[in-house]
C-alpha cells in the first residue's frame, strides 16, 4: 500500500514542458510511470535551466544524445514528497527535497566500482530518450532523493545539481588549501566550481572570461581575482603572463569550463609543473593545442562526466553556509506555457542571466 | 683524503665525445671537475644512444634545450668506480655500477616534495649545457650511483636509463594487474614501456605501431598482440575497432609512446571511459586531438618527463630476470673516433636498430 | 518465460548442508527461493571449506554473526548454469560459472562509493541469518556469477573466493613491484596472499609462520623465503633482526593473516617506516601492541573486511597462469552426509590440511 | 663575501638556553657554526615550548631520544635574519621568518621521496645530539627559512611549527569537506588539528577530552561540539553512544592526541567502516585495544611523524586569516634565567597554559 498525503484525493491532470521540435516546449499532460516500492513520488517545486536544457531546444540534441521524441525536458530540481513507495524508510510524505537526476545500473563494472556516472545504461532526467523533470509531479527512485535541511530553501536544492558539477570537479582534481586554482569561463559551471573550490580550502582562486560583467560577478561571489582575456589564440602567451602575475604564484589547478582551443591552449601554459588541467567545459569537439610541452612537464588532464555521490555533500555545504548559492540565481519564472517560452529564451540569449529557475 | 685503486697511478687523460656542431662528433680530451666529498669517480664501460642524443646530433637542439657551446653527449651509462670522496659509505672502487643521469637542486619544492625528476635547476647529462658521459671517466654525486648486482651486466645498466622512462610512466599511470594496456609505438620507448608494464602485471599488452618489423620484435619480447596501423588520421575510427577486437576487453591505460596527432586520437578513442591515456612520446608541439570526447568519459591524459628514483626498482627487475633488456640492444660499437661516427649513423638511420651501445 | 535446458523436466530435490547445532551438519532438502528476473540457477559443483565455516561449524557464531536458526553453511563455490531469468543477457544455460557470494543493497552509500564489501544490508552466503550454498543448487543475482574461461576448472572457480581475500589485501595495501612483502600465517589466506602478492609484482616474499610444514608448502608455491617464529612474545625482537636478515632489506608491506599481539608486534616492528600493516587475520579481540612506535614510523595499519570486485580479476589471474591455486586443494571430498561429516572434521583439525574441497 | 646589517658590527655573546641536567636550564654562551654559503643567521625573536621541550627538561629524554650532554633546547620559532650565506638569493638580511627545525640528509631514499620527515639522518633543533634554538642566534639552511608577510606575526610564525603537525596530519588522513572529524585531546596538538582540519574543509569537527576547561577553549576556537570523556576504559561504549550522538552522523576521521588505550580504543570503536584513525599523540609504548573489530570494518590507522613541507602552507594559512593561532599563545616570557624557569615550570605544570611564548 502506498502513502499519500490526505489531502490528495482529487489527482490532478500531471502536466510537464514536452521538448516537441526545434524551439518547440508545449506544456501538456505527463502520465507517470506507477510507484514502485522503492521509489517516491515529488510534486516539483524548483527547476533550474541548464546549458544543455538549452541545447537540446535549440538543436533537439547534445553531442550524440539525440532527441528523437516527444521528451519532457529539465533535470535541475527540488520538490516536495507526495507518496512513497511501501520499502521506502529514510522519507516521509511532506518532506522537502532535492533530486539527483541519474539512475544508473546499479550492477556493472563502474556501478559496482563507484564511478556510476559512467554508466551506459544511465537513465538520466532530460537526457534522451529519458523524461525530465520540468513537471508537475515525478517518480524517482528513493536513495537518489535527498531531504532538505530546514535551513536550504527548494531553489537551493535545486541547485544541488549544478553544484554537483563543480564539487565533482574539484574532487577529482583533488583541490585542498595545498592548491592555487585558476578558472577558465565566468558562467554558472565556472562560478559554481569556483564555490566548490573555495569550499575546499584553495587558499587562492582566478577566474578569466572574455565578459566583464561576468567576471565582475564572480568577483562578488568571491573570486580573489580575475583576468579578462580575448578569443585569440595569438594572446596565450601574453595572458599566460598576466595570469601568472595577478595569480602572484604558480597555478596548481586549472578548470577549463570553456573547453575551446584558446582556453585549453592557456591552461596547460599556466599550469605549473606537476600541475593538473580539468576539462569541464564541453566546447570543441577537435582542439588543437600545446599537449606534449604540457605532458612533459607532467601536467595531467582531468576529465570530468556529471558527478557521482555529490548531493549529501552540497547539501551540507549550503546548510553550513559555506557555499551561498542563492545569488547565482537571477531570474525566475513560472510554470506557465507563457512563461516557459520566456525562460528558455532569456537563458537561450545568455547575456546578465545566470541561472534561470523555474517555480512551480 | 680520496680513495684510488693502486693500479692508477699514471692517470691517462680522460676522453669524451664532443658535440661541435650538427653531426659534428669528436673525441677530444675531457677535463673532469675535482671530486666532491660525496662524489664518485666512475670509468665508463658502457653507454646507450638514447633518441634524445641522435636529436641533439643533428640539430644541435631539443626543444628549447639548445646545444650552445661544445659539450659531451650521452647519458646512459653504468661503469666502474674509480675513486671515491671522503664522505661516500655506500659505494666502493671497484664497484660495478650504473649511472642516473640527473642532478636535481634538492632544495626547491619539487626536490623536496619527491618530484625532483621536475627540478628547474636540474643538471642532466648530455643536457646543455651540462657534459654528459659518453666519456672514459665521469665524476657524479654517489646517491645517484648504484651498485650492480653480480648477475646484471654493464649493459644491462646502461639500459635502466631507458627503461626507467616506462618504469616512471607505470607507475604514474598505475599498472596493475587490474589494468589492460595498449601502447603506440614499439621503438625503444614503448618496448621498455611494455616491459615494464609486464612487470607491473598488467594482464594484457597489445601494442601498435606503423612497422611491421617492429611489432615482430615487440611480440618475441611479450607482448600478447600487436596491432599495424597507418599514419591517417582517417582510419582513427578503423582502427579503434581493430585494438578492441585484439584486446578482447577494453583498453584500461594507454601509453602513447609516439605523440602525434594520429595516436593520441586513437588511443583517446580506444581507451575506456574512466581509463587513462599516458603521453610519453613527444612527437607534435601542436596537437589536434579529440579531447573533449575523452574528457567527457572521463579518460585523463598523464604527463611523462624523465624519471624519478627509479634505479633501485630497475635494478630489482634485472636482478630477477623479471625484465630482460638485453634484446634490445642490436648495435654494438667501440669508443673510437670511427665508431662513434657509425653508432650515430647506425641510431640516427632507426631501421632495424632498437638499442645502440657503446663499449668503452 | 525461464530458459531452462531440456534434460531438466523432472527436477530431483534440492539437497543442502544444514547447520543445525554445534557440529551438527544435516544434508537435507532445501527449497530454493524463486528465480527473479535478474536471478540465475546454479547446479553447484564444487565448494571449499572456509575456516569461518569451521567457526560457525563449532560455535555456531563467528564473531557477532550468530546461528540461531538451521542455515545452509558454505560460501566458496563455483557451478553450471541450470536456468537464467528473463533479464540475464550475459550469462547462458550450461555455462560454468564462480559465485561471488555477497549480495549488498546496491542503494547505501558504501555501495553508491564502490565499497559494497561495507554494506551493512549485506546478504551473504553462510553468514547468519542468510543460507549458504554448499547445495545442489542455489539462485543467486547473475551479476555476481561470473563465467570461467575453458581453461580454468570449477574448483579453481570456487578457489576464487578465497583468493579474492588475498586481491582485495593486496589492491588495499598497494602492493607492487616497489614492495616486499612480509607474510605472517602459512594458511590458506597467507598462502592466497602470497600468491597474489606475486601477481601484483612483489619482487621479494618472506613468509613466517610456527610450523615448519606449512612453511615447506609455502616455499614450493614460491615464497622467497621462510621464518619459522614461535609464540613467545618475547621473541619480537629476535625474530624481527632474522626477517631482517633474510629479506635482505626493508620490509615495506606486512601481511598479518593471523591477527594475535605476536603476528602483529612483530609486523608493526619489522616493517619500514612509511611502510603498512595489513591485518587479514582475524584472531585475537584485544590486542596489546606497539602501535605509538609504528605510527611514530609512520607505519600505516590497514583493514580488510571481505573483498570488493575481485572475482574478474581472480578469473584472470587463473587464466593467465598468474597465479595457480591448484596445489593449495590437499582434501577433496562428496557431497554425501558421511563426507560432509569427514570434510569438517578433517578442516577443523587443520593439519596437514589447507583447503579441503567438495566436488558435488 | 656574507652579508650583514650594518649596525652589526659589534657582535654581542650569542646567548641559549642549555639544558645541563634535569629541570637544569642554564642560559649560557652559544659559539655558532660557521655560516656556510647555503645558510643564513636569523636573530631568533620569537619561540614557544613544546611538550617534547618539557619532557627533555624533565627527564632528559623522549623516547630513545636521550640527551648525553650539554644541548641547546627548543625548536617553535621565529626571527629575523641577520646574514645570509654567499649563495642565497630568496632572503635577504632583515626578512621576518619561520624556521623549520629539521634538516634531512637530501640523499636518502625517504629524502628522494619527498618524505623526508622519515629520514634517519635528520638533524632537528633540540633533538639530542642537536642544538635547539631558544637562543639569541641560530645558523640555519635558507631553505628551511620561511619568509613571513607582513600581516603575520613573529610569534604566528613560531606558531607554524606545531601547526605544521595539525596540517601533515590532515594530509595524511585526507581531510576535506566530505570528512566529519572526531579529536581527541584539546591540548595544543588537538587544538591545531582542530584548526588544520576546519581549514582542510571538515564540515563537523567535535573534540573529546578530559578537562571542562580545554574543551570551553576548543569550543571558543570553532569546535562545533565537544564530549567530555572519562579515563576509565569501561566507558568506552556509552561513550562512544554519546559521541555518535553529538556529531549526529558518522565519524568519517578520529584524530587522537592523546595516544592511550582509552582514547584508541574509542576512536577506533567510533570511527565508521572505512574511516580513518589518525594516530597523533604519543602516550602509551604499548596499547591495547580492539584492532581486529576496527581491521574488520576496513578503519585504517594511520601514523604520523612530525611534518613536511608545510610551512608555506601554514603562512598561507595564517596569512589568509583561515587560522588564527593566536589565541593558543596564554603565556609570554623574556628571554631570561628567571623567565627561562618560570616558563618551562609554567608549560609542565600544564593547566590552564595552552602555549608559552618566550619574546626574546
Amino acid at each position: 500500500m502506498m502513502h499519500t498525503e490526505e489531502n490528495e484525493q482529487v489527482e490532478e491532470t500531471n502536466m510537464a514542458a514536452w521538448l516537441l521540435g526545434i524551439k518547440n516546449l508545449q506544456i501538456q499532460p505527463y502520465h507517470l510511470p506507477p510507484l514502485g516500492p522503492n521509489d517516491v513520488k515529488v510534486q516539483i517545486k524548483a527547476l533550474g535551466i541548464c546549458g544543455s536544457d538549452v541545447h537540446h531546444f535549440k538543436n533537439m540534441r547534445v553531442a550524440n544524445f539525440i532527441v528523437k521524441k516527444p521528451m519532457v525536458i529539465g533535470h535541475e530540481c527540488a520538490g516536495i514528497i507526495k507518496a512513497i513507495g511501501s520499502n521506502v524508510k529514510s522519507l516521509a510524505v511532506g518532506d522537502r527535497v532535492a533530486l539527483e537526476p541519474g539512475i544508473s545500473c546499479q550492477t556493472c563494472n563502474f556501478c559496482k566500482n563507484g564511478t556510476y556516472n559512467l554508466c551506459r545504461k544511465m537513465k538520466f532526467f532530460g537526457s534522451p530518450p529519458t523524461n525530465g523533470s520540468l513537471a508537475n509531479q515525478v517518480v524517482h527512485p528513493a536513495n537518489l532523493v535527498f531531504k532538505l535541511p530546514d535551513n536550504v530553501s527548494l531553489e537551493e536544492g535545486a541547485m544541488c545539481e549544478p553544484l554537483s558539477v563543480g564539487v565533482h570537479a574539484c574532487r577529482r582534481a583533488d583541490v585542498n588549501p595545498d592548491t592555487k586554482v585558476l578558472i577558465f569561463g565566468a558562467g554558472p559551471i565556472g562560478l559554481v566550481t569556483m564555490l566548490a573550490a573555495r569550499a575546499f580550502g584553495a587558499p587562492r582562486i582566478v577566474i578569466a572570461d572574455v565578459d566583464h560583467y561576468r567576471l565582475s560577478i564572480a568577483k562578488d561571489l568571491g573570486a580573489d581575482d580575475t583576468v579578462q582575456v580575448s578569443t585569440n589564440i595569438q594572446d596565450v602567451g601574453e595572458e599566460v603572463l598576466k595570469i601568472h602575475k595577478v595569480m602572484g604564484e604558480s597555478v596548481d589547478i586549472s578548470f577549463d569550463c570553456v573547453g575551446f582551443d584558446k582556453t585549453m591552449s592557456t591552461a596547460l601554459t599556466a599550469t605549473r609543473a606537476g600541475g593538473k588541467v580539468c576539462l569541464v567545459g564541453l566546447g570543441q569537439s577537435q582542439m588543437t593545442i600545446p599537449l606534449v610541452a604540457a605532458a612533459a612537464r607532467e601536467v595531467d588532464v582531468i576529465g570530468i562526466f556529471r558527478y557521482r555521490n555529490t548531493w549529501p555533500l552540497c547539501i551540507e555545504l549550503l546548510r553550513t553556509g559555506k557555499i551561498d548559492v542563492k545569488p547565482l540565481i537571477t531570474h525566475r519564472y513560472k510554470f506557465t506555457q507563457e512563461d516557459v517560452d520566456k525562460a528558455f529564451e532569456t537563458s537561450a540569449k545568455g547575456g546578465n542571466a545566470i541561472k534561470v529557475m523555474f517555480n512551480l
